[in-house]
Formats: C-alpha cells, structure tokens, sequence
C-alpha cells in the first residue's frame, strides 16, 4: 500500500513505537469553560483566557508523558503547552470552532476563524484534526454542508501532506437528550452508518476518531447503576454490543480509534477493551482521563496532584488495554502490514514531483 | 528567550530528550558515489540510483535507532529510507546540491533543483540543513555569493518557522591539499572567523553544525601516526587545541555541534569529547561511524553484519561523550535555560497573528 510521506510520519508520531494510539485530548473548550466556570462560582464567560491555558498546560505536562500523542487546539493550548510536549509524543491540532452553529435541531460545524492547516504544519504538528456533530437522518442541506465541510479539510490535508484525524459525534436529531433508550437503541446504526459514509474515499480520511457504538448504560449487564448513580430499562446485551463493535470495524476502511466523550474512567476502560477486541487501533481520550482536576481548579497544588496520582492511574489502566493488544495501523487492512507500506513514487525522481 | 512553535518543536525533536544531538549523517552524495565506485570497481557515473537508495536504507535502519535525529537527502535517501526512521528520532533533510561550482580555486553552492523548504514541511521533516564551503580569505564575490545563498536559506527557514541547521566547511583557497602543517595552522582562524560571521542575526541560524577547528593529527600529542600511518611535524598543542575550542564556542552565539568529515572513528570520539568540553551540544556524525559499511558493498549481508557490530558500536562510542555531558540546547547562552524559553507571541491571539 503506498502512503504519501508526510502522512506515514504524521501517523507514526502520534501512534507509538509499535503502532497502536494512546492518545491525550486537551483540545476541549466549551466544556472545559463551563467546568471551569462552575469551580471558580462564575459565568462562563468570566473564565479568561489565561484559567484554560494554565489548565490546559497543567494537565499537558503532567499527562503527555504517557501519551502517544497529544491533540491540542490552537486557541487556549498550543502556543502555551507546546514546551509541554515530550519529543516522543506527536502532536495534533484541532481545526473546528468549539461546539456547532445550530439550525433548527441540527448542528452545522465551522473552522477556528484565523487557524489553518497551514499553519499547523508551519507549528511542526504532526496532525489535523475536525469533529463534527453528525446524524445520517438529518435534513439533506444539513448532511451536504456537513459532508462539503469533511471534503474541504481532507482536501486541505492532502495539500500539506498532513494526516487527517476525522472524528463523527452522534446527537438525536429531534433536540432531546441523549441518554435515553429510544437513542440508545438507535446510536449502534447511527455509528455504523457514519463509519460507512466517511470511509469513502473523497473525504481522504486517515484515522477515524470514533464514538462507542453503543450505550453501556443500556446494557443488561450494565443497567443496574454500574457506571453511575442512575438505573435504566436495557435494550440490549453485552453480546450485542460486541457485533456492533464488529460491525463499525467491517465498516471501516481506515485505522479507528476510540473516544472517551467524557464518561467515567471505569466504563471508559471497559470500552477501550471491547472496541480493541473488535479491532480498534487504540483511543484518543480527554476528560474519561483528567475531568475531575478542572473541580479543583484554581488550587494549583490540588490540580496537580490530582493529574500526578488519579489522572496518571486512569492514563496507565486506558494504556493496558491498547499495549500489545491494539491492532497496530499499518495492520489494518487498508494497509496489510508494515512491511507493505511504500512511500508514493518513492524513486529517482521522487523528489522533483512531489 | 523567545522561540517559534516550529524552530522550538524542530530542534526538540533532532535533539535527544535531553536537549542533546546524537544526529547521524547520511546525506553524502558525492564521497558515497565515490566510495561505491570503488567497492563495485566501476566508474563513478554507473554507480545507479538503486545502489544509494539502497545503501542509506540499511545505514538508516540499523543506525537510526541510536541517533536523537538523522540527516537524509531527498535525492537518494529520503523516499526510501524515511519507513526506517523511528517516532523519537527527527528528521533533517539537506538542501543544498551536493559538491559545489568551481570557480578558479573557490567553491560556490547550489541548492537541490526542484526540492525546497516548503517540500521539507510537507513531508513532516523537523529541520532543514545547508553545508557550504567556506574560507573567510575567499574573495569578496565568492564572500557575497556565499552570504547570500545563507541568508536566503534563512529567510526561507524562517517564512516556514522551520529550524535551520547551517554547517560551514573550510578548504584551502589556493586548490592545494588540506593535509599540510600551513593548513593546519590556518584552520583554527579560518573555523573562528566563520563562526563569527554566521553568528550574525541576519544569517536566523538556529544550530551550527562545525568543523573541529583544528586538526588533531597534528598536535604534539597525535602526529607521531596515532590515528593513521602518516607522521606529522606538530604545528600546536593539546593544550592549544582547546583554547580553539573555547575560541569557537564564544564566538558562536547560537548552539554548536561537531561533525565529523570522515575521519577516523578514534579520531572522532576524541574531537566529540574535547568539543563537548568546550560547550559543544553533541555531534552531528556521519562517515566516521559508517563509512566501512561502503567497501562491503554489494554484500549486502556483509553490510549489515558491520552495521549491527562495528557500525552500533562506534556509534555508542561516540554517544558515550555526549550523554549528560554536551551542554543542552536550551542552557546555550542564547537561550539561558529551558524554564526561560517562550513561544513567541504566546497567548490569546497568537493563532490569528502566526
């Protein structure tokens, strides 16, 4: 399989040494702000700039350390938690204005205004990343300007060579909440379907940054308040689970990785271990890792040593379940094995044409 | 201090965790067509594409692993060699064409047709290398032609924040050999004065790949055939050579590593080690550890057999002199430390203004 340069350096610095991901997300700002807000008794908008980037290069020096690699986002991060970064830990940059432009119940997504993926190659990041809210159900104006949006940044990354991290969150379309069975039942067909539409070529993806395609919640085996304080009627098994997971990495024609989208360490790990089992390459997790440290904040000496004891622990039990287990990316069946992997028109005049 | 994102992250990543280079060299052109001539016992110009490609690939593959970055050009080397390189070692990639332009006795530069800074960042590389031939002495056409082609690769470094990595080599302006007691008294001017002119701001160099400014062979201590069969009439001391040593490193107002023009590994460690003494950062090595990997060639089991023995070992030689004792990048006098050292610009609207 042949790879162009900058994309096989971009992924085998945020995977590790044998190619699987454990990989640190700092990259959040709507959620991180609303946190931060309720520790310190303010409004949201009373959080500045300097509480997110003091926050935000805390948990980076503290927690890249065990991290493959690390997604920052160039607004609050980067320029202040760069320093931060061990050489042996790749670096990937968010690309998307935080949270969504919402029409009616649906959500559109738009690019930080000023950044670029030019400038993150400019920076020596190794990765682009963009999330985006997404339905297969929503309105069809919806769906092409969300699937116009994925294109261009692909498009954009294969002009810079970069390696693209697409990431596909889930929402109910109807505005309701997320954690109710009817969703819950409906979330294993909504991923699956997402995974079938972005592993289209035209979208030029190179690592996929999934959703557990499914509710643990919702699970007989986990229903009983296992994760939380909350019990809840089923609607499927652990079994069914398990054929979901399947079913996304039959969909998949990249390498994937799992996100944590803020649950609690514990059920993280569980997830972490199912989506390995059916063929995940590893995670990307932020908050599953360091949310409780933003409580503490601003008590300087409390948030570190929460990140140096409980933070590093919940670090070290998400990389047990990847190490030796995750399926290494060049392993995935887009590329058959390292041994396969060709640099595009490698050669004599490889040089003058690219 | 202040830094860039990209200069900061470029020479993190060719340095080892540390903030010292243990970098391998194996950009040479010319003297490994040379060598590989010899070895198949053809004329210089049948020595094809294949043979280099696939004589820097073994040289990357075994001896990347010990290096904290290595140098690769993007004729022959890099396309094929670049699967070799592991996540923790950076890559630097060569510039300029190999040899130079003669003109009466003087020697003028040319860059790589058809290769450029820009194609470096696309293909994630972490700093950009010119060497050129110098002598201070040239005439004031050469000088400027010289000055110039430096000064433009810095302005093109410095437009793609990438880290630029400048090495100077001295040669005899009138034609005559380098091995001569006159050019050895010369040499420790002639490296000094060099220094001097590319310390100046104008030249946005961010690490200095030098010569040793003197030639061991012929000191007091080493002219009697200690590093090869020839005696020498000794031209200075031991104890000269250092205060050389300490000349180059207060000219020099950005950080300094040495390398090593293929002279004999022995020769080598001992330069490594008195250099280091004098404030250097580490090496920048490249046929001094490999280049009897040359004559084996095309046995290739030959080849790697040396590489995996001698070829290892002369490299942990050579390394042994610079863990925990070359001076770091970041405690170099221009940056005074890594606690001191800040994105430039850092902050609220640094995104918007890069």
């Amino acid at each position: 399989m042949h790879i162009t340069p900058g994309k096989f350096r971009g992924l085998s610095m945020i995977a590790d040494y044998e190619g699987r991901f454990t990989m640190l997300a700092i990259d959040q700002r709507g959620s991180m702000q609303k946190a931060l807000a309720q520790s310190l008794g303010v409004e949201k908008d009373r959080v500045t700039h300097e509480d997110m980037a003091k926050m935000k290069a805390a948990i980076t020096q503290v927690l890249a350390p065990y991290a493959s690699g690390v997604l920052m986002d160039p607004v609050y991060g980067f320029s202040q938690s760069v320093v931060h970064v061990p050489k042996f830990a790749g670096i990937l940059l968010a690309q998307e204005e935080s949270g969504y432009e919402q029409v009616g119940t649906e959500r559109r997504s738009t690019l930080v205004k000023g950044w670029s993926v030019a400038k993150t190659r400019q920076c020596g990041a190794d990765a682009a990343k963009i999330v985006i809210y997404y339905n297969p159900d929503c309105s069809e104006e919806t769906l092409r300007y969300q699937h116009d949006f994925v294109r261009r940044m692909g498009e954009e990354c294969e002009k810079h060579d970069m390696a693209f991290v697409f990431e596909p969150v889930s929402y109910p379309t109807d505005g309701g909440d997320a954690d109710r069975a009817e969703y819950a039942s409906a979330k294993p067909g909504i991923v699956r379907r997402t995974v079938e539409e972005f592993s289209k070529p035209e979208y030029k993806v190179d690592l996929l940054k999934l959703e557990f395609p499914a509710d643990l919640k919702y699970t007989n085996e986990y229903a009983k308040a296992v994760f939380d304080e909350k019990e809840r009627t089923p609607v499927y098994t652990l079994a069914d689970v398990k054929e979901f997971l399947r079913a996304v990495d039959r969909a998949a024609t990249h390498p994937w990785v799992i996100l944590s989208a803020g649950v609690d360490i514990r059920e993280f790990v569980e997830q972490v271990k199912l989506a390995v089992f059916a063929g995940a390459s590893g995670f990307l997790c932020g908050r599953a890792i360091w949310k409780k440290a933003l409580g503490l904040y601003p008590d300087m000496d409390a948030v570190f040593s929460f990140l140096r004891s409980e933070g590093a622990q919940n670090f070290k039990n998400a990389n047990a379940e990847v190490l030796s287990k995750a399926l290494p990316w060049f392993d995935h069946k887009k590329f058959g094995g390292r041994e396969k992997i060709e640099i595009l028109g490698q050669g004599e005049s490889w040089y003058k044409q690219i």
